[in-house]
């Protein structure tokens, strides 16, 4: 049992590091001015960074595939990514940012040459943005059977039709193409051959982005997350994933990862917020004694250096039994960590807020954008209650048989 | 010992009620609509709303003072404020919004007639607004005695420097008045003696609004919290409040019922999320189930059914105990309430957004504005912190030497 | 809305307290030792207490009964239980301990005149102790109708066989009369007609005290919790309680008062282990301070301050609705203050344990014991989430349709 | 990074969980009887079972020295504590409890050859008991600086009167050495040299075990907790350890490993009440329905096996930075682990008691008295609160300052 990061790793921390100290936290003020004026533009700052990361070889480090990326595992890229999650867009300068990671992934495992070539290509080098739709607000979409846009052949074509949210960068004037989920089988008695996923591009005649959408009055420039309608809009067959009723394969290659990417990045943004937050206690004097000084702003702080170290091992845990044994056996980890990290995340986040008093509600920090980050991750990819029901399930089966 | 409300406060319950139901919900997105375009401008609906609420006489309900008002104790205001809590900005559509209500009492306890004809009686009749400035982005303003703006005399005049911010209302177009509490007497050995406040027109010199806060993305228009710069402001001697010297007997003054306020308006917040969240488990479908017939939703709605049942109750007998005993004996059950209610209040809605999947943190809902206001109300007055300070060393002083 | 108890409770408060004060808290350690070594008979300190109590007129406080004690309604009773419940044998002292006045209730609602006579008269005088068979090991109780105790007619008489288990008082000496519950129909269509009550003497042939049962390593002497068997247990069926198939019935009409009794208990000593760590933290020296100075300890005390007042508004609340409407309209209230009353107090006394260092936790306090108290009170009347369920149910069932 | 075990761990993990299983647990009724009947010797079945253990070799697994035992690192002999403190007695089966672990490893570094002979070794023949006497009743002994007892050299004998109590193994017949901690120089400027520790036979004139004491009602027999008396104990001065004013220096090289063992066991004691609960939520039907089908219950258990996994891996990195970097630098992840894992392993039990009724709480079942463990260790080695002050104290110098 060894806690140490490989050499080449370590290497890569401290660089991200440096980065972040040099390019990200100066720009963060200029970073939310430009997405405020510009709302669903990519800011000027963010271009100019990711020609600086990608010059320097801080690009693309999530992409396991070595053909296409530094062929990282889970395990050396949670240190890095948890870097990056310090501030709520850094992740795109350096192209690690979701869901186009996902895509990315996506397109890798399963996109043909020619899909390779016309999307995969321009979002490896950062030039364009992708959208993942499977979210819709009728139903339950934990559960991606329960799906329920339809994706009808008709003739070379494919016509779909259905309403989508919470569909993450769909605002962003860049976002080029979605991978769309549906049914196309409806009726198949085997509920996992139902769905189909298929490429749309954004342009396609009958996909209308509809609004955004804010969560806890975050809007998250420039990508957002929006409402699309999809009305008889008719794609030809070449756009396919993989294969018509294979969309659930599909979905299910790339919850691997990607589920635990928002994870590692919450763990970044909670330690930023305890380093701020001794920060703050150091310097504010109240009832004439520093609140460093004072016995509960210490337990405090004890208690959320240790939340933070406990959601940091627990999701390396699990990013090393996923490159060990896979990520269907490692699903109870996976799952530990996403019920954990986002509750125990916010509540540090939360605290460090209250450290700083109203003023760590605004936009002079970065805590509240990160505190809300960490309270929709407890609702992205399911509920905590789903992952807990599923994963109190197998422990269950695990023990309860003795 | 008796838990039923009087004649009066039902009746006045039932008309609210029908008031909400009949003007103030089926409107909520027209507000939002019209508070978003026109920012920090009275919406259209809202002066409508005024008009008929007044017609009716549900008015001014917060005034316990009978020569300007209806008079009502704190046990009675207490379930009409808690039905207007329900939504955010329906305490103003009955003139009981935060810190007008707050700066009225004040205006009445303490004002001369030339001040209370000049701007009590328009802030009666809701046509102006006002705002209360205290908190100082320098010292931790919890403790008043930190506050750092001066205001020192000179000649007829005195003069007010000094930096302001969450300064409620100050965004407001109508807002015509600013009751500003700074330092007249830094040296006095009485720490008490050394603050005054005052009366700034808007419209004087050297008083800037700088620009809106944020708390949790949320600006709260129209009203706004802002920040305030006051550079070598002058006004006449005859705008002291009570007297030089007597800003923090001011300002104890008005601690008492806007204490216990926003308590009372959160549990109206916290009750409609719980009824709100019995709806949507009765809707939803996952797994082939209603969420209502799954045991943990079950657990939670009870949950969250007895948080709000307990946060009223403290609150109630706060509130009794202010009207029997005075504020200033009641200290101990306002603080119980003020720590206990924005936290259980902010459990609950949690809750209720948690069980709305993605779309209950969304502008769809009155849930993710509920939440803020709940969590900064965990702020306001002080952080959480210094009011359990506070409790604690009293009680410890009641039962400790024995 | 009035939180004043009426001039006769305030008088039996003070008479209580004054009484706990000169007669029970001195005699604590007598109680333990005699206990310990007598175990499972009445110490002599409380008998001759309870001699001192009758004769104070301080008996059988709970009897709501004016033809047979006091007459005071829950209102009246709560403050005065939660004075006894500060230690946690007093109650007894009083004759007002559990399950005895439970099947006191029991016998003046339901019991022949001859029955009366038996056994509702020594055990109004204190002369006699009694239990309630109820909890069967193998099923889950919290379900009246699932025990399976048989209880047949056979001629004359009734044949009872079963298993029960923490049948409390069951241990003691003179504890000659045990209510039981089972099945005299098993197989009736309705469910709530199965059951039957009976009275079974303690010398009766088949019935066989097992053991006592210990929790968290308490045996609660010298009443205790007992694993009972009744083997071919004979009795005459004029020992029926109401009839043949009416246990359910009876056991409805006990869960009145019954059931928020140890809510009332619970409070004052809770009440007691804060008063206890604010003495503690007044003298305890620690790193050169004491205790009372140190923020968190101030925050900890606020907390267990708010706690214990929200458990006694809520308990109160629940008391006056019973009172007015009846238990069954109560049950929401009755429920919530059984959920939240036994969790929060064992918070309270949890912490004012760990304030007291190690010794906190040992016989040298009332502490431990206490927590043993609450502890089992959450599963006392079934688990706390049987209680959530059904309230949750109800609060959906309230405000779902709308 | 790596968490596999080596493959020595895993084969003693192997032979250790094969011996728990066909000796420990079949004879836990059989220890609980002999305890209680002949409660301060050591019950003849522990006698038996640590012959097999001593001849499988599972013997003295914590002696990190390999001159007297196996010679395991802490991230080594994690995993088997935890085995071993799946049941609350065993690991003195294998001669691995405390504080016996603490005293021999104190012989070994500090003892002379003499003390080695005649006390370190039959000790680690598991022939006799030993206890270590530094907590007082008066101080608070979680500052090592506080204790009061004296030691005065008076010619070639040392002098000792004082008062300890929760001294662990002072109860046990075979308890033949304590090694006291007290002040021989309490005028030393520097508060790090008054102290001295040395050893005293039990059978010493004037060394009086006055009680047991019990903690939550258990006596935890053989061993127990004692208070003990020393009256003009005189020793002679060839019983120093180290030298007299080294007691703190000793005090703290026996807080290395043994600080952490406790945590060990627990998580061993937290996993394996998950797994009770999980067979128990299997058998039991409540409302027609297994528990284990239910929602709520699914939800506890993956909080539960997420919480034992945290505490685990907390622990873990804790042993493994004291093995790297020594304990000292190790402090900050070894007072996390401390903070954590007694609140969240004690959490974990009590939700298994509760998914066990009433019954859960009982001597039954091992959840009971593992629970009690739980709690004591939250003030073992000084309360929560004092290892919060220290680890929130460090973690602000190290961030705070930026």
């Amino acid at each position: 049992m060894d806690f140490q990061h490989s050499p080449r790793v370590q290497d890569l921390q401290q660089r991200l590091t440096a980065f972040m100290e040099d390019h990200v936290y100066p720009n963060e003020h200029v970073f939310n001015q430009q997405a405020k004026e510009r709302r669903w533009k990519s800011p000027a700052i963010l271009e100019e960074l990711k020609e600086k990361a990608r010059g320097q070889g801080l690009w693309n480090l999530f992409m396991p595939d070595e053909a296409f990326g530094p062929g990282l595992s889970n395990i050396e890229y949670a240190p890095l990514a948890e870097i990056m999650g310090r501030v709520f867009w850094a992740p795109e300068v350096f192209n690690c940012n979701a869901p186009d990671t996902g895509n990315m992934e996506v397109f890798v495992k399963y996109g043909t040459p020619e899909q390779q070539e016309r999307w995969l290509k321009p979002l490896l080098e950062g030039k364009i943005r992708s959208a993942f739709a499977m979210t819709e607000p009728a139903v339950a979409s934990s559960d991606a059977t329960n799906v329920e846009t339809s994706i009808m052949r008709d003739g070379d074509h494919y016509v779909i039709n259905g309403r989508k949210w919470f569909i993450t960068n769909a605002m962003h004037e860049r976002c080029e193409i979605f991978i769309v989920m549906g049914k196309s089988d409806p009726d198949n008695p085997n509920r996992h051959l139902q769905q189909t996923q298929i490429l749309v591009p954004r342009d396609t005649p009958g996909l209308s982005v509809v609004r955004p959408l804010s969560t806890l009055g975050y809007f998250e420039e420039p990508g957002g997350h929006a409402e699309v309608v999809f009305h008889d809009v008719r794609v030809p067959k070449e756009n396919l994933l993989l294969g018509e009723g294979r969309g659930f394969e599909v979905a299910q290659g790339r919850l691997g990862p990607g589920r635990i990417h928002h994870c590692m990045r919450l763990i970044g943004a909670a330690q930023r917020a305890l380093e701020t937050a001794c920060q703050r206690v150091e310097q504010r004097v109240v009832f004439g004694k520093k609140l460093s000084q004072q016995g509960s702003v210490r337990e405090s702080i004890a208690q959320m250096a240790s939340k933070v170290e406990m959601c940091r091992l627990l999701t390396l845990r699990a990013a090393e039994k996923m490159d060990r044994e896979g990520t269907k056996e490692a699903r109870d980890l996976i799952a530990m960590a996403k019920i954990m990290v986002p509750q125990l995340t916010s509540e540090v986040i939360d605290m460090a807020m209250q450290m700083h008093g109203a003023g760590g509600l605004t936009e002079d920090y970065f805590m509240a954008e990160a505190f809300n980050y960490a309270r929709w991750c407890r609702l992205a990819d399911g509920p905590d209650q789903v992952h807990m029901m599923a994963l109190g399930k197998q422990v269950i089966a695990q023990y309860g048989g003795r």
